[in-house]
């Protein structure tokens, strides 16, 4: 890990978007490792959704041999519809079906509330 | 791992709520291991919201040494009231904020369209 600290998207002024996808990898799926190009894949979208207009950033955790949940956060529909149809995303959404996931949930949803915490005292890095 | 397959929250028919917790943990701070009650405190609250009225389920990952999602859903925000301000709920979430959390982001979202994959053709069980 680099020293850039770990930290979530922050909360943002409502209302936004947030797209929920919940997944269950195939077995066998390695995380990232093996013959498939999953984790290639999955850096390469990363770095093209912060194209989308109106993208705020998305929060990515997955249990080892668990559940994997991003949530990906938008200004507006729109934004969510111009990544839903690029043509990368969407042959990565194709592939993932046929080769990557076992299920998964989409549920996309109208921030109304949001607030964040962060703690009143922390050490400097020691770098 | 059990028989029990890993499915993550199906999608229901909206309009449902979804709220969105995103945290980074204090270092020093095990896996659930350590002399905190983390592990015990929130395994007692999954047990909980399951008798909130509304309440649809929660999914949950964590990436080791990085962020832990946990998306929880609920069919009103009478729910999500209740489960705010439930007893026990709001003293972890007080003990979290002193101990447990670097930092956390939270979003309560309306869902407006979801859907569901899983793989057409799956081996049975063998068990």
């Amino acid at each position: 890990m680099s020293d850039q600290r770990i930290a979530p998207v922050p909360a943002h002024q409502p209302p936004y978007y947030a797209v929920v996808f919940t997944s269950v990898r195939t077995e066998g799926d390695g995380d990232g490792g093996g013959g498939d190009s999953y984790a290639d894949t999955a850096e390469r979208l990363g770095e093209l959704v912060k194209d989308i207009p109106g993208f705020l950033g998305e929060d990515s955790a997955r249990t080892p041999g668990g559940l994997a949940v991003t949530v990906a956060y938008f200004r507006d529909l729109a934004g969510i519809e111009h990544w839903r149809t690029h043509a990368e995303h969407r042959a990565a959404k194709e592939y993932g079906r046929a080769h990557w996931y076992e299920r998964y949930s989409l549920h996309i949803a109208r921030v109304e509330h949001s607030h964040g915490f962060e703690r009143a005292v922390s050490a400097p890095s020691p770098e």
